[in-house]
């Protein structure tokens, strides 16, 4: 059962290189906490606050590659955390088809927030964060 | 006229956040010097070492995305230099027609060495860095 959530916090730590992102669920109270790099914490921190860049960012370059393509970014999901690495998939339609990419949480967030996308998460990866 | 280059050098420098990658003339004796970011360099220098990452980067997840599209990564051009600023295309066949994308040199380069296609550069924008 997918749940929706929503980016709640960008923890960024200017003394280590491990930054932390909060997707908590919405309508719920459960939040899942996924360390990420800094150079991806700061490009998710930039598209939260609105900042343009003067050229487009690696991100920019994904979401406009799928677009002329004729994709359609549809919604990213957490799929899975195993051995303390969270898996996630990024959701593109094309040509009436479904295509699943495998991806890091870094990168899907950051996707999402800039196509502006519903962000999911597995019932079962808050079952499997208990084992962890 | 566009001019093949070769990755030359990858300069990483780990007092300042801008690092250069040396870009060279195939078969000839002029190159370009192009500043980028620590993140981009790094993924440049860890795909020409051909370290394997366990989960997929940015730059893997555009090349896949493009891919499983049935786009063909045909090439990348640095196009352009104005203002300081390299302006790079990342140029893609995607049913029988040819997408160019606006993007960084970095990310371009790091698809390039990453799909094994060939770089290329105007030629006008040898003439243009003796301006600058």
């Amino acid at each position: 059962m997918p749940i929706r959530l929503e980016l709640k916090r960008i923890i960024i730590n200017e003394i280590d290189e491990d930054q932390v992102i909060v997707l908590s669920e919405v309508g719920g109270d459960r939040s899942l906490p996924i360390v990420i790099g800094l150079f991806e914490a700061t490009s998710i921190d930039r598209r939260v606050k609105g900042m343009a860049s003067p050229r487009p960012l690696t991100h920019d370059l994904i979401t406009t590659a799928i677009s002329l393509m004729g994709g359609v970014i549809r919604d990213i999901a957490i799929s899975d955390l195993t051995n303390h690495t969270y898996y996630a998939k990024l959701r593109i339609v094309h040509e009436m088809k479904l295509i699943e990419i495998d991806c890091r949480p870094s990168d899907a967030v950051a996707i999402a927030v800039m196509a502006r996308v519903p962000i999911y998460v597995n019932e079962s990866v808050f079952g499997m964060m208990g084992d962890e």
